[in-house]
Order: C-alpha cells, then structure tokens, then sequence
C-alpha cells in the first residue's frame, strides 16, 4: 500500500487522539513519527504506532502528562516527562535547550521518565532550523552486549549530531551505536535473509548470521563488531549515551531501561524512572559569524562529495544525504507500507475507532 | 629504559623550555605528555617530543603563545591558539569552558590556530577533577578515507567523554574515530607484524594486512571498518569531530589539516588556522545532586563489571580502567621507554643542550 504524506499524517494523529492525547500532542507526536517514515526510516515511523499504543494499554505510556523541569541552571536543565510519549517529551525537551541557547549560547536538557523518542534527527533537526547545531540522544531496551560479555546491557543507543549547512541540506549524523540497528534485523527477518557476521552473536558468545538469534538470548553487537576492529569504542559511545541520558536525569539504565515491547514486562527493581534522553542546542553565532560557518560548511561538503572513490559509480555520501532524498522522494510519490504494517495499522483502527487507510 | 616518572618530567619540562616555552607552559607541556606515558599510551607521550621539536624548527609551533579568545557568549567561545603547542592552547581553552560551566552551567570552547594536543582523555580529566562531565575532541592529520573513497580526507579524529564516579575512578572514553589508531600501525611496523584486516586498505581501496600501506598511499579506515559493518558511522563520527574543531573554530579542516610530521609541508591553499579542537564542561550538579549522580554511576559501573562474560577469565573492561592500571603500575615502576624513543629523545637533549636521560 503507498499512502500520501498528508492521509498517514492525519490517520496518525486520530490515532494519538483516540489514546486521549491532546490535540496539540497528537500533531506533534504524528510530525515525529511521519518525519521518519518520509526520510526512510520505516523502522521508526508508523511501524511504531501499535507499539506505542499497546504500551498505553498496559498504562505503561501517560497520553496527558505533567511534563515538567525538575532542576535548573541556565544552561542545564533535568526534565521529568511524567511517563510521556517520548515522541512529545523529547520536542519539549528541546524546546528548552533552544530558549537556553538563545539567552546563554547553549542548552542541554537531560530527560527521565519519558518512552521511545522517535528518531533523534527529528530534535536535532529542530536546532538546525534556528542556526544552532544539535544533538539528540536517547538510552533503549536492553539488546547490546557489551565487549566480551554475552548479557545484553545496553540499547542500540543511537546519538544524533545536526549542523546548518548553506547552500547544501543540514549535515546530520544520526546512528545507532550498534554494528546494526535492530530495524535492519526486523527487515531481515521479514525477508528470511541471513545477516552478515559481525551484527549479532549467539547466547554462548558466537558470531551467528540468523536474525531471529536475539530472539534466543543473542545480543547485538557494539559498533566495531569485536575488540579487534574496535568493538570496546561502539561500547564506549553507547555508555555514554547511557549515562548522559539516564545515570545523569535519574532514568533507568543499563539492563534496568523498560523495554519497548509491551509483552516484556519492566524489571521489578528499576534504578529509576522510564528510559532517559539528552537533548542540546549550540548557536552557531556563538563561535563564528552564521554565513561563515555555513560557507565552510559548504566548502567541507563540495570536497567530501568530489573524493576519489575505490568504486567510480558509487560516490562518498555525506551524513542525512540519503535520507533527504528519501523525503523528497515520499513527499511527491507517497509512503510506502509493507502489507503486515497496513494490516496493522488498520486493526489499530478498528480497535480504536479511527478511519481505516485505504 | 625504564625512567623514573619524576626525571622523565623533569626531562621533557627542559625540553620545552629549550625550545623558548615559558615556565609555565613548559610544566603544563610535560605534564600532558607525562599522562599519556604513566596511562600506558605510549604513543602519545614523550614518543611525540622529538615531532614537537621538529615542527617548532621548522616555525609551525609558536613557543610563546599569545592565546586569546576571538568570540565568546557566556557558555560559548572560540579561541586562536596562536600556533602555539596544542598541549598548552587545549588546557588554556578546556579552562575557559570550566569557569563558564561554574558560572552558567556549562561551558563550550572551538579552538583553531592550533596543534596537536596530546591525549584527549587529559582534558577531559580537568573537568572531572572539578565535578563536571569533560568532552575533549579534535581534528587531526588525513589518514582515514571516508566510506567507498580511497582518499586520505580525516585524522583519526578523536573524541573524548569523561565522567567522575564516586568509590570507582572516573568512566572515561577517550577513542580514535578510526577502526584503529595510527599507534598501533606503528607498533606492528617495529614489531614487523601484519595487522588485522580491517584497519586499512591500499591506494585502490582493497584491505591490507601491511601495516606500512600508509606509507604508499593507503589510508586508515573508519570505525566500523566497512559499509556494512557501519563505517559510515565512523565516519559520521570522525565528520563531527572536524565540523565541531573546525569548521565551527577557522581553523583547517578535512584533507586541509597540516600534516603532523615535519617532513610533509602544510597545504599551500588553508581553509583556516591551523589545527581544531572542540572542549566542553557541564556541571553534573546542573542536572542532578553530584552525589546522587556518583552513586549512581557506582551501580553502573558495578553492574557492567559484573556482567556474564563469554570467557570466565575477561572480564567486561570499563573505559578507562587499563589506563588506571597503567598509572597505578608506572607511577610505582618507572615508564619504560623502547630503544628508538630513548635514542631519539637523547639526541634530542644533546641538540637542545639539556641533560640526557640514563
């Protein structure tokens, strides 16, 4: 089924609604979500939609939170989602790290108590529209392992960095901390294909190429794949997104994050509260004049993009790159679901009493 | 040889001040240097003096500084280094950014004008020592090709995450963006080893296990190693790091970054000032109490150490604990220097007119 960007934005927030959230959350939530779905990432856009409402059921997710700071400098702040949509958190979040950095020259907003935040480009994407350079983090379920351990300790941990280029889109890194975010799996696994060694290893410690093995006690494996390749450097980007996410806001961390599916009750001695993210915002005008930075930037764009490269048809892409065609792309032909996400989505319908996709 | 941590201090201090540094910078120089050997990174240490002086020779290293902010908000500032040794401008900068921290939360200092700074990991320890999260990253020589290039467009470009526990020592991540350091290429070569395939390939972008490729066009590869392994995360890493030191500060970026060795003139066309830097402090106190963060980070750090292993006898290493022991065994045992480093650095003293090592 191929729907158009402006049908799945509306089913989306009749989605949010019907769970009781506000009109203006409902919009907010359904721009992350959609966000993701036009730049490519089905993994994280509407795909989510079941997942987030099934956590609503088990009262695990609050569609009417108190969203609030609890801790405040000028420039720092902790921020209590009261058991929100990440999706609607994290934006708040932001917000505040944005108004810091206008006043202070930078903002940086550690969150607890909040749920799955989407894609973190979205927020980083929220500073790049005010010329400040973003950063978006967020903990996860457990599914990593960290380096030569077989338990899995950490989420996929995924760290956003957004710059305002000029003439050319943003310059956004956004990527998960794992040698392979969990969606590549999923598609995999929909397709019945192995995956390459150095993704996943077995409860015993083994590279294996079955993506169901996490289904198992296997484990995802750190950015690096193993400690000679640099493994314990994947390991290391993910603790810090943990600590700055969690052990920083008083969310859970490490093995005690909730996990995101519903049928996986959260560990019953939780260290905190929710899953945590860390959001922060840098005017560019605080280093360099704005038009100087975005020309350099320019210039840092042009020379990567025209590298000499092993295979002459395939050029360097420079981070978001792909994604940005995507969007075009999706914005004028319309989104494409895989059958089991349309089915999907239409049972949540029913059930909610929402206007099905056609 | 094995020195004394004291008479190779002393050693390296008469070093500097030969070269016309102050007192002060001259104790500052040698006490960054001095880490990186007592931490057990021996190629970031006194290793580097004789390339210090070489480049200091050839007038690329200014020994007597005047660094000064050129732009600044109240947690924002660039700084120009004025040439001077990355070693003393770092420090001078990570400082900046720890009075703005006291002051409004946290602080953000982009350096250009600059040279190499040592170890990351030491300015990110100068943060900690004050209950601050320390961030430390800066741009290097090219050596690392972007993912499907076989130009040589990035240093190893690494970045540094510092964060102070209470009964355990500090969590710190201080890691090259490449698949390995150029140090360790180094060790191979005098050890007349292969290295693992992974690391680098050859001027037509095929992996090679001769660890002298570098030397004929090769170059090093991101952190991941390939595609589709996530190299392109490492180099979204590595483009972060140059962006934030440099694009965001004037100073040279990607393949425009001067060489390090002194043989290998500069690029005659700069897009800045010499090298970049980017550091950073946020005070934990500005997001929760230190001591709950501490204890906190405690629980994490035990239930990491504690973690299953895929082999009893290795246990999961927490960043920076080798270090730590290094420290602990050298500050007792001496620094032991190989031949080539010893020789190197008593020719040295003999050319300067400063007292040998023995």
């Amino acid at each position: 089924m191929i729907v158009s960007e402006s049908i799945l934005r509306a089913f989306t927030q009749n989605i949010f609604l019907a769970m009781g959230c506000s009109q203006e959350h409902a919009v907010l939530a359904a721009d992350v979500l959609l966000l993701s779905d036009l730049r490519g990432i089905d993994s994280h856009g509407v795909a989510r939609l079941t997942g987030y409402v099934r956590l609503w059921e088990k009262q695990r997710i609050n569609a009417t939170p108190n969203i609030k700071i609890v801790h405040e400098t000028p420039t720092t702040a902790t921020v209590d989602g009261d058991g929100g949509l990440g999706l609607v958190v994290a934006p708040f979040a932001m917000q505040i790290a944005i108004k810091k950095a206008e006043k202070y020259g930078s903002g940086w907003v550690s969150v607890r108590n909040s749920n799955h935040f989407g894609i973190a480009g979205y927020h980083g994407l929220m500073a790049v529209e005010k010329d400040m350079i973003g950063f978006a983090m967020t903990n996860a379920s457990p599914l990593v392992a960290p380096t030569f351990s077989n338990e899995r300790l950490l989420g996929t941990n995924p760290m956003c960095y957004a710059f305002p280029a000029g003439k050319y889109p943003p310059v956004i890194v956004d990527m998960a901390t794992s040698a392979a975010a969990n969606g590549k799996l999923e598609i995999a696994q929909r397709l019945g294909k192995q995956v390459p060694e150095g993704w996943i290893q077995d409860e015993q410690g083994n590279y294996t190429t079955d993506p169901h093995a996490l289904k198992t006690s296997g484990s995802l494996l750190p950015l690096g794949s193993d400690r000679e390749h640099g493994s314990h450097k994947g390991f290391g980007l993910s603790a810090t997104v943990d600590i700055l996410s969690a052990v920083l806001s008083g969310a859970n961390y490490g093995p005690w994050v909730p996990p995101f599916v519903a049928f996986l009750d959260p560990p019953n001695d939780p260290v905190g509260k929710g899953i945590g993210h860390f959001l922060g915002a840098m005017r560019v005008d605080g280093f360099r004049p704005v038009d100087e930075f975005k020309s350099h930037l320019d210039n840092w764009i042009e020379r990567f993009k025209s590298a000499s490269t092993i295979n002459p048809d395939q050029k360097v892409i420079i981070p978001g790159e792909p994604e940005l065609e995507a969007h075009a792309d999706r914005l004028k032909n319309g989104i494409p679901l895989v059958d089991a996400v349309a089915n999907d989505l239409n049972d949540l319908a029913k059930k909610l009493g929402v206007e099905a996709l056609k």
